[in-house]
């Protein structure tokens, strides 16, 4: 018997009966097998005795044709759920058709007929869901961008193959701790697979905190539910504010409207902000939290692969000004980060993509070892597989750690971390910010940096080739036409551009150098060599 | 010969009359006899010869009468500023009519005919002059609230005493430097008389600063000259901002103008915000300069008595919101604070006073000598004299710095500078803000925590005495009526309320203790000692 499991819209009824075909199986379909047990249709069995009497049902039918004839069986989305049910699962042949969640939104459409979608908010539903797939199955294929039939086939190789069985299920990955060692104010990035709802457990001791007010996203007050219960749990009066998503909400009036609700809210200098999303949320969050009565704590739990490995680490905060992007701000150590990669399974595969340009970087100036690692297991890193992304997100963070307990004020080595980054901004600018992707930005001024060092002789063509590939692999884009002309208009603009444009450069893999000047001939050089 | 010399408008040709009757000496007005020897009126000299020719004239008429029959001769405002008659004044017997700046003002009306007034802002003219006076007398004398008659008397008594002789001329007191040593943010307090011209000299190393950008009120944009044209002889490119006067001017929205300013004067990490003022102008410009860029350097000149000894000292910077004062801020060191105390002359007596409530609180949580200064020295500080001015800011300064080093972030021993501060905060929510000066509320904050310190049997009634005679003797309330059901609505509000109010207390005179809670009954029985 080999049951199908995934999230709505991920095709286990369509996939599941060519599967059966392809293995000369029957085919059957688990809610069928429910409703004819209960001689009722499953709104009606939802309707007379609610959740428990139709996962009930789903046990006793999950058990049943598991002890039954050889088949291909597809269950409900919400089967694993049920503990008994998620143990017959794992003593079976189990097998996770893993949907993104853009993909399976976009099959889903306004969700009518599926109940547990107008009760509970869809990404904190597929983040749970995901997560117990993911367990109870001995194998996940990932389905998007892929025919039934292929995937069909996909699975019937699998488990010719024996793999299916001899796998071992998927567990959660270790969660892992990276100490930042900043003078006075050292804490951890905790990093792990659903682990936002642990958030309480992370803290630091917060004595004599009595409240803690959550700043996040609209389409992330769900996702940020687990981590407001453990908040609650651990007797705090929650309370939270949604600023809108994008750039436009790092402004001082969004900044003084939240500071106006943390008043409003009566909390005190020794209550928690508490920043859950993105880089947009965590350096404004983490602003807000530095300037209200002169600084309360804040955590972070980090929602973009961004975040994780570079924003929401190192304690630099931000709002933008009309004159340029984080023109004001501070530097506040956050009391923990949580790093939740469940949570980057909602993400656009797009902006997974642009956060791995930061993973690149870290392994350009300071571990090319990591390099390999995400030319290998870019396909698992992109389909959101807990396990390379913990490593990578780990890994990232502890370099970032190292050079910010090294040098917090950014007098020295931390200003390795804007590799990329003179020439990204100009990119982003002179394109018109929102064109180019932050992360897209970033490897092209990689590539850019690269390309300058070489035409320096600071750099052999093979390192510069090793840039492109590492890019490349992650699906970072590696040439652009620009004209240099509008980027020195952009770096006057600059706010650490003093007397010229000084750059980060790598004498080889794993050693930069900042300040670096360079004649425009040679910057000229470099932005044609760009266009390759 | 006694030649008198004074502000405009400080009653030179009155007293002088009356002088010389007492004397039985005649009385010659300088300008009547610089219009006798260049027979032409005083317009008509400045108007062919401008200024160098009328002090040319005044400098031989000086010359003449010094060496002529005894008399009393009253001077012009602007004769000390010749160097040479400068030095006939030191050598002669001459008497300084020391006016205040708002008495003067008011005599004054709009300056109509004097031909200075219109050309330089009065109250950087009335700083510089008033210098000169106090450097060319042998005496000076106090004239505000004093009839013209009484002050002749007070002279006349000095001259036969043979006092205005033998005093030795006034001298500039020494330039004082209090080191704040803070960890990480050490930097200097520089106390002195007429030294706010020598800001740039103050300033530590700031090697790669090419611009300042100064805060300042309208009406002390004048008084600012001499520090903005130092900063311009440093090198620096200097530009400006003003805000308006008050409280209101703390505001988000006003920092966020400053920001926008200072970004579009370019103003990169490595350069320099100055704030010139009071605690206003220091709270915000502090606050602004912290935020911007991450953190930008910022020096202090205090123009007010409460920010030399308190406001501008100890790195606390803050703005309001509607809940509250003070709700938003940063701790940030500024990289000097220069305290001219010369600049306190053009203050209103009731500011002065006013400020007075934070030195005589240094005095009962640290230095109980201090209580003994001010008693005995309280005329000649409100009269804005130089030498006991330095004194006392020196001293409050020397007693901040030395807290704040210890405890930057007021986890401990920096809360007993809210000595008094729990109920003023209060006192001042209950009545209005703007209703009672700072300084007022803080004196009868600090009676009431005498009054509940000895109701709490924690201080004897001589200690509550004790209060009474310094802050009496500074001109501060002593006594107030206020509900206790007001206080408690207002302490509610307030940022440090936790689990109930919690009071700053003696145990004896210099030795306070924070965090000491009280029960409402001993609370409302020194609210009702207050009346008293």
């Amino acid at each position: 018997v080999i049951f199908l499991i995934g999230f709505m819209g991920s095709g286990k009824s369509t996939v599941g009966s060519r599967l059966a075909e392809r293995l000369g199986l029957p085919f059957r379909d688990a809610d069928r097998a429910i409703e004819e047990r209960a001689d009722a249709s499953i709104p009606k069995i939802f309707e007379a005795g609610g959740e428990p009497r139709f996962r009930a049902l789903e046990r006793a039918v999950v058990a049943d044709l598991a002890g039954g004839p050889a088949s291909v069986i597809a269950l409900g989305g919400g089967a694993p759920e049920d503990p008994a049910t998620f143990e017959s699962l794992r003593a079976a042949t189990t097998v996770h058709l893993d949907v993104g969640y853009g993909e399976a939104m976009a099959r889903l459409g306004d969700g009518a007929g599926r109940p547990m979608l107008a009760q509970e908010d869809s990404k904190a539903l597929f983040v749970r869901r995901r997560a117990l797939y993911r367990r109870a199955a001995a194998l996940s294929v990932a389905t998007d961008g892929r025919s039934p039939d292929a995937i069909a086939e996909a699975i019937a190789a699998e488990l010719r193959a024996g793999r299916a069985r001899k796998r071992e299920l998927a567990t959660v990955p270790e969660t892992r701790r990276v100490r930042v060692a900043v003078p006075g104010a050292a804490h951890d990035v905790v990093v792990g697979s659903g682990i936002s709802g642990s958030l309480a457990g992370f803290l630091p001791p917060l004595a004599d905190a009595e409240k803690a007010f959550v700043v996040t996203h609209p389409s992330l007050a769900g996702l940020a539910g687990a981590a407001t219960r453990a908040l609650e749990g651990a007797g705090l009066e929650v309370s939270s504010a949604l600023v809108a998503e994008g750039e436009a909400s790092k402004s001082l009036s969004a900044a003084g409207r939240l500071l106006d609700e943390l008043a409003e809210a009566q909390l005190h200098r020794t209550d928690l902000v508490v920043g859950f999303g993105g880089g947009v949320v965590t350096d404004l969050a983490g602003y807000v939290a530095s300037t209200y009565l002169r600084g309360v704590a804040v955590a972070h739990v980090a929602t973009s692969l961004l975040a994780q490995v570079d924003a929401a680490i190192g304690g630099k905060t931000g709002v933008n000004l009309a004159r340029g992007k984080n023109l004001v701000g501070t530097i506040h150590q956050p009391a923990v980060v949580v790093c939740d990669v469940d949570l980057l399974a909602t993400l656009p595969r797009a902006e997974l993509v642009s956060g791995l340009a930061e993973v690149v970087k870290y392994g350009l100036i300071a571990e090319p070892d990591l390099l390999e690692t995400i030319t290998a297991r870019a396909g698992a890193i992109l389909a959101a597989e807990p396990d390379p992304l913990v490593e990578i997100v780990a890994r990232s963070a502890a370099i970032k750690a190292r050079i910010v307990a090294a040098d917090e004020r950014e007098r020295g080595e931390r200003a390795h971390l804007n590799y990329g980054h003179t020439f990204a901004h100009a990119f982003e600018h002179s394109s018109g910010y929102g064109a180019l992707r932050h992360g897209e930005a970033v490897a092209l001024g990689m590539m850019a940096a690269a390309h300058l060092a070489h035409v320096l002789g600071r750099l052999p063509a093979e390192t510069v080739e090793a840039h492109r590939t590492a890019l490349a692999s992650a699906g970072l884009p590696t040439s652009a036409a620009f004209e240099p002309a509008q980027l020195e208009g952009a770096w006057r603009l600059d706010k650490k551009y003093r007397r010229g444009v000084r750059f980060v450069l790598l004498s080889e893999l794993g050693r930069p150098e900042a300040g670096v000047a360079a004649p425009p001939a040679a910057v000229h050089e470099a932005i044609k060599r760009l266009r390759e």
